[in-house]
């Protein structure tokens, strides 16, 4: 009998299960809340007991089992295994959560940030098809990313590489939160997009459908610009047309340091499929260097929402199993 | 007794060679003249005749010689040891160097790109002391670039990777050779400082001291920028420092990226040593996010010149005499 891999992914809402066999397919995925009243010990206990169901649900043993992967918000402490803090789950603070899931499971664990997790998911089971090398976007509130090379994710050396979100693209640009200036997120994440669009409307007294939106929802997000922008309004395109050049941008600076095998697009702005695909290949190809071709394949993610659980089933599956 | 690598930097005018022992010291470096009018057997039997003599001069027979590790400029097929072409040498078309020089000497040889053996032996023998993750700048004509992550040269997946002087910095500005606008090596490398000083000279008529280097010279180098702003001249500091703002700018981005253990800069601006250093990790810490403090190290490369051919010879210590 194949053996598996067990993927926890801890959210601030949920935390999902998967399994992962020795074939790179993952299995089982379903989710539990996040206990937020009953502090780390709560936490633990679920993350345990939803372990156990996947088990008990496909008739495994320890024996069947390599090793468990838990992806966690960060910040972390990766050499230790513990989570340092977990933004609105109080009792989250100094958690060596990788040794009390270990030890309630009596299996191996290991723990991996959950959107290197999520990179890791998509290089293994989605876009990446498990070779060579890929980075990952992920438009969200800001842009995050994750690296994997040669089937390895890139830590840094200080565990605070992999922020492709904190480029300086603009050095006169849009201040950053993180204190920097012109970072690339500032210009492509759906937040910074939908600001874009809010302020072009209530400051510049642009006209647009998303007005309407304004009015009823008393706010604008990414999709309500994609679908404006599908819809024919000329700001809502305006505004989507300069998220994705800039994304491009980001595109083709990867090209120029990593020059991966792909570059995936993931989080909720790629649910937009191609009407993102579109302007930012557009805008890649143009701003692309002409001393070559561009070689490296852009591509929306495959795994969806499940990319976080099924990568750090993953990053167990290497830590654990890959050497057979 | 101890066994050595050897390395062979082939340059457009001379040829270097190098041996390095099982402690990584680097010892009985001299150079050849690149033969320049008998074609590729020309020149691969000077580098033969070189590296026959560096194992003469130390009583080396092929038994105490692990391997030979080759740096050439590109393009190369590195996979197959080819040389694609080489500016200034003719006959240097499509030529199987590795093999040849193997052949020629029956030793295991090894061919990796110039740029990036020189950034090896950076990481091997000098400032990287040999462990972690380096990146290195090379600030000539250009902005070349090598990256060391966990001892592992990165080439990316079509060996057009590790080209950061060619990251966008400035989306809207001065237009590169490469066909994109506004790359990271049209603000500091140091052509184009030395041009945006004779642009301002010349073209702005603004006053300088720099005048009499370009009436008696015609031109402008780094060195007489570095040197007239020693003296005091107020262009050549306001030239100097605007390099070193981009400068900084590309090492934040770089630790956004990679978050290394060191970033070395080298080629012939950093001779200037600390009076390119102090400028540069001011601007470093201004830009740098405010999340951490810096934790990537900036330096200096200690190699110079040699650096090439200690780190071609270390490309063949990795490839043939690591595992032992």
């Amino acid at each position: 009998m194949s053996k598996y891999c067990i993927g926890v992914d801890l959210g601030g809402t949920f935390i999902k299960f998967a399994l992962l066999d020795e074939d790179r397919r993952a299995s089982g995925t379903f989710q539990l809340p996040t206990p937020a009243g009953r502090g780390s010990a709560g936490v633990v206990e679920q993350m345990v007991r939803g372990a156990r169901k996947l088990m008990g649900d496909h008739g495994l043993r320890a024996a069947d089992v390599h090793g468990v992967g838990i992806g966690a918000p960060g910040p972390l402490d990766l050499d230790n295994g513990v989570v340092i803090a977990m933004p609105n789950v109080p009792g989250m603070e100094n958690v060596p959560l990788r040794n009390l899931v270990s030890d309630g499971l009596h299996l191996p664990a290991v723990l991996e940030n959950d959107a290197n997790a999520a990179a890791y998911g998509e290089y293994l089971c989605g876009v990446g098809g498990g070779r060579g090398d890929m980075v990952m976007l992920t438009l969200g509130t800001g842009v995050g990313s994750g690296i994997v090379l040669n089937g390895r994710i890139h830590h840094g050396s200080h565990g605070i590489g992999a922020e492709l979100g904190h480029m300086i693209v603009e050095p006169s640009g849009e201040k950053c939160g993180c204190g920097q200036q012109g970072c690339l997120e500032r210009y492509c994440s759906a937040t910074y997009i939908a600001r874009l669009a809010r302020r072009m409307i209530e400051k510049d007294g642009r006209a647009s459908s998303l007005q309407s939106v304004l009015d009823a929802k008393g706010d604008i997000d990414a999709k309500d610009i994609s679908d404006a922008c599908r819809d024919g309004d000329e700001l809502a395109a305006y505004v989507w047309d300069n998220g994705a050049y800039y994304l491009a941008l980001g595109c083709v600076n990867i090209c120029r340091i990593f020059d991966p095998d792909e570059i995936v697009l993931a989080g909720g702005m790629a649910r937009a499929g191609d009407e993102l695909m579109e302007p930012v290949t557009r805008h890649f190809r143009r701003l692309h260097w002409k001393l070559t071709e561009p070689k490296t394949r852009l591509a929306i993610a495959a795994l969806g929402s499940d990319a976080g659980v099924v990568g750090a089933a993953g990053v167990a599956w290497q830590k654990f199993a890959q050497k057979r």
